[in-house]
């Protein structure tokens, strides 16, 4: 019904799309790939925690029968294809959580995807943008039962899944405190316009940071005080772990925010003083030669009557009267610490 | 009774007001225009929707009989033809909701309006300053009966309305973001000063804009708590939703608003290097010729007894160690890295 | 007991003091001035609204009287009596108010008043340091039982006197905004030090709205709240009413905060631009001349062998080169986009 | 136990010391001084209110007696040994109160003194760093019985104490907005070193001020909430008195850290306004000197040819046409409104 | 499980990691210390406060015995193990305290080690990266049973290990104090980068400290609410005075940012203020000598008739002018102030 923008590059062919199950217990683990939407949906097991995954938003069938088959509010599907700010709502029959994902960094760029999350009380859906394999390890150890999650229901799953990504964030603001101290060494010895450039990219990142990680925090904080029915009393210990994550996440952020604005600041610094510098030399040669032609004006004079010109020590004493000046003069400058 | 002044830009004649009244539930539909408002009032219908919407607040006598009818207070009428901060307030009877509506988008100029909605058991009651093609479309929806509206009551098209105006911000602000971008390329190249007005223009576009969406966002959160009687429990999860919006409205007004400050640094880094560039030039410039003019003075000087004067090869010594000299003076600004 | 500054300009005879009673109700109307204060107290009708106004605080004898009759709490009167923030506490037998009045604006100053009121049953007390006329309309308005103040009580009396005082606010900040848009319009074209003087005019002028309008806001919720038994469930929304204005003085004021510190950009951007074009008229003059100066010096030389002083078109020639370097700096200086 | 710094400038020797005792009651009143410790102790009056006043802290055994005496807690001692954020801090059988002192101003330096009360049912206890001249007036006005202070216990004594101290930073503000006033008028015409330094001091001291008043505010709405049982219903509106009184100079104070950045951002527009008028009479020099220069230089060439060195009137010609090119000049900066 | 960063500067061989166990109760004590964990924890006694302190994290196997058997969470591991925020956080049978310790200070550098804390109901953990000497005194003052530590019970003793890590903040920030001092002492006179350089740093530190600080008020905080039943009543006193000490940390690192803020404005003001000097020399040196020099090339033309060329006392004339230029030149700079 909204008329907001969907989030950007959605790919074209609805080929992308990928759809698949994972179901498992204690005892039990199966995978379906490659199904249709009625294939995959008569696989659930209503004993076993059953996670769908879906990559990809732009087969609109797909959505449709997931919306029908859950009884998915218009809103909640309105909210998981257009760009959502993170948050955490609780529906009849499920919780709603979407975030974003921090996936790639190539050179400086960081991109942004959208996840969102409907978890009911024995099955998780998440919705991706695009096709990402920051889950693919955490498959690996569901399939071969490594740590928990085999053992636990569908509310842990959804906190894994969250905790992964939120981990990943972790390794986006360290790659910005490695740029943060990479700039500060250069920034000092010189202080060029892509140095300038770079602290203004990394600026932008920590706003688009903020925009991200501000709500989320919310968002956990809304589950984390236990008004949700579908996670459970003992699981809410690892949702409180992630929340706290997320504060350590905005103390760095608001750390390297004031360490940015702290490099733009020694960088201006560095521009006054090259200018400085540049204004010192300027003042420096005038200064010195200015007297200096003075002197030798003089003596380019034309009048009939000028006797010092017949002097024979003449032409000599102005070379001396000319270093004297000069000595004095950088004696003066000396005294200012211009050097 | 308030003195304050009624917001611009009403026109002179009352020709220009438009009153009309939609009427509508699952089976019937009817619209009513050019009607005198004693004919309109009487065509309501108790059992069905009532939508009367008023575009033009200049008639006095029509908001008189609106006033009457309804029993609207005073206060109430005079919130709707004064400019009103973003509000809601239930009043015994109804509900009042007003907010701005961006309307027009010329260049970088936007437009505010006030639209001010009354909300009863089976009516709704629209103010407009002017008359707006808004909501246009969504009376055609109505007509033909397209999406919920015909299914639900009085406060859910009131909710529908809102959120037309509300994604009506999403463009405003989607342009805003447009042109950041568009400055952004430029002011590192061409730090002009268009482009400094430009930045200036945004800059007050997004104070304006802040003016109106804190607010909209508080009034919001008022109706979201569930205090009004004339707003159902199931079509709550609507109104949270469009509080949502203002809410990630909010948060690219505040990203906003940090890239604009940065476009700002950025124009001011490029003012001053290009200063730093002119005295650069300038003192290269004076560096290298002064210390030449010196050497040809020397020996414009007019004394009887100058030997150099008097060698075959001076004048060309003296274009030599000036061309030494230049060279020199070449190396160290290397060094210096002016160039 | 407090021995804060008493608010200045009290007027030293107490000849300017001004005590009047106005009683009203639904049939009756009564105005008594220039009696002493017994007198007047005598005249205090119990059955209808009872006004009483002071104008002056100097003549210590009323006050000390008022203070009896009315069992005025001493903590009250110093608060009458010094620069008080604008608050409302609840006393056993009365409610008291004060706030800032402005009510002159010669050109760009502003000058404050403190107005206090006690609120009780069925008596207003109100306490202005000079004779104003911002109330003069309104006591027409009674006598002619204009409105709806003859029927209501003395709380809608002291909601309409505060009313009042706070359109006032609209009017001043009205006019801060034209000025923020005078001095807009000059600040690009001639960042002049008057301009500069005038925004910071402005500025002191806000942050005294600031501290007035701020503490008015909580002094008013307090109200709103309905802690006080001395306004009527009733009136409460009078008093929600200018919360809301002055909520929106408050976004006003915010607005305007902003926008000054925009024209203070945008003058030192004028600034800086203004210096940068000194520096490139003198860096072009400079750049210009100076290798011209430098060709006529060698030809200035009075070395004996100098081939070129000989040359029969060597003055010509050193024409055409020096108009030839002329044209390459313009170029360059057009390529530079100095010009 | 703590080993944080103890406040400054102790004396060193412990005859410094002063403790006194003052007893009364709405008949009688009593001062002992010069007693030691354990006399002292035994002519507390357990009907009457006794105020115990320690001026000086380094006297370990009077410390250690009243600790004994009145069973004060370690941390308590701790807080009034070291210096330390105000606060109030109810224990068993007593409140604390400890907020700073600013008792003297030499010129523009502001001197603390932390003063700590203890108050219990019938007694209180001033601990005070050095002997200090505030509350004498105050001693009197209890002997002479004026005010009603005889009248109350010992929670209005702590009232009137600690309003005292507060009046006392009246004084300094309006100090410090003497000061402002004073430096606003120069900086404009004079952006001299001394008024930037003065208005760093400003700063220094506004941030020394918000320092002790920030935490006192905080302290004061602990007491007003009504927690403590040793202030009495009665005596609890003049502690809110008190808070009120706190809360404007709060407010005083961000006015003049307002005010005070605005002084900074004046004498740095001064400072560029007088940069830029050197950078102009160098411009203006240089402009009008460098072209005559080069027409000289012209005719200062030596070539054999140069046929406007014979003419007769060439001389002339030359200064002719400097004079034009002067006038050109001058017109030319007249435009660019440079004078 | 979580992929954060663990802290840095873990120590490569197992070999550093200390375990000692201290146990004690009013009339017993007993140290451990070189035992393998195994025999460590048969030592402990139920009916003593038993205190485990682990010197370096990276032995696997101490750890997994400790959790094992205290039956530590995971999540309290991980936290134990990665960097983490400030916090405390209840868990059944135990509270987890975690903050950060700064324990050198070479130069300007602070280093920052994690200590985390498990308290339970006889017994406490504590855990720190590197064995560090700031507990070996009050070790000491448990042996010889100095103070209240050995009266108490474990509540206590993370009271005091709390105080003794707080304590030691205030070392670090009166050391920042002292280089504010010593700063402000140089950066008027002579504003180097050197000293723009130790601003930075010190601008850094207190980011740094912030990070510290801020959170562990809030746990702090958290503890103080009395939610926690490892710690009783009666000691909750202790917590609240080391919550006051965070507060008064957390206002005087508030005072230095601002006083760090204000040394960068004194550093840019004496920048400005040499760049201005550096011009005005500059344009006072070019303004005497262009008219000069201009005079000077006057006669040093070559046309064939100039009148002044032949007076005899021209060249004497043309000294007298050029004086009485210079000192034209003098008055009008003394009256601009520029000297």
């Amino acid at each position: 019904m909204s008329k907001r923008k969907t989030t950007a590059s959605t790919p074209a062919s609805p080929t992308n799309v990928i759809l698949e199950l994972i179901t498992y217990n204690r005892e039990k683990h199966s995978k379906y790939e490659s199904l249709n939407p009625d294939e995959l949906l008569s696989k659930l097991q209503p004993d076993q925690v059953n996670w769908v995954n879906l990559d990809g938003l732009n087969n609109q069938d797909i959505i449709e029968k997931l919306q029908a088959h859950f009884c998915l509010h218009s809103l909640l599907i309105d909210d998981v294809l257009a760009d959502q700010r993170p948050k955490a709502e609780e529906y009849e029959g499920y919780l709603f959580f979407t975030l974003k994902m921090l996936y790639r960094i190539d050179g400086m760029e960081i991109d942004y995807e959208q996840v969102s999350f409907v978890l009911g009380n024995n099955f998780l859906i998440s919705f991706q943008e695009k096709e990402g394999d920051l889950f693919d390890g955490f498959r690996d150890r569901i399939r071969l039962d490594l740590g928990k999650v085999r053992k636990k229901q569908a509310d842990y799953l959804l906190y894994r899944l969250i905790d992964i990504i939120v981990d990943n964030y972790y390794n986006v603001l360290d790659r910005i405190g490695d740029l943060i101290e990479e700039i500060e060494e250069n920034v000092y010895e010189n202080p060029s316009n892509r140095t300038f450039h770079k602290i203004q990219l990394l600026k932008k990142e920590l706003i688009y940071l903020r925009k991200a990680l501000y709500p989320l925090r919310e968002a956990l904080s809304k589950v984390v005080k236990g008004e949700s029915e579908f996670i459970s009393e003992e699981n809410l210990r690892y949702y409180s772990d992630v929340y706290d994550h997320v504060s350590h996440l905005i103390d760095s952020l608001d750390t390297y925010k004031d360490l940015t604005s702290s490099l733009l600041d020694i960088h201006i610094n560095a521009m006054n003083t090259k200018m400085n510098e540049v204004m010192k030399v300027l003042t420096v040669i005038s200064t010195i030669f200015m007297p200096l032609t003075f002197i030798l004006g003089v003596y380019g004079m034309n009048f009939d009557y000028m006797p010092e010109l017949g002097w024979p020590w003449g032409y000599y004493g102005v070379w001396i009267v000319m270093i004297v000046i000069v000595m004095m003069m950088l004696i003066f400058f000396k005294r200012k610490k211009w050097f």
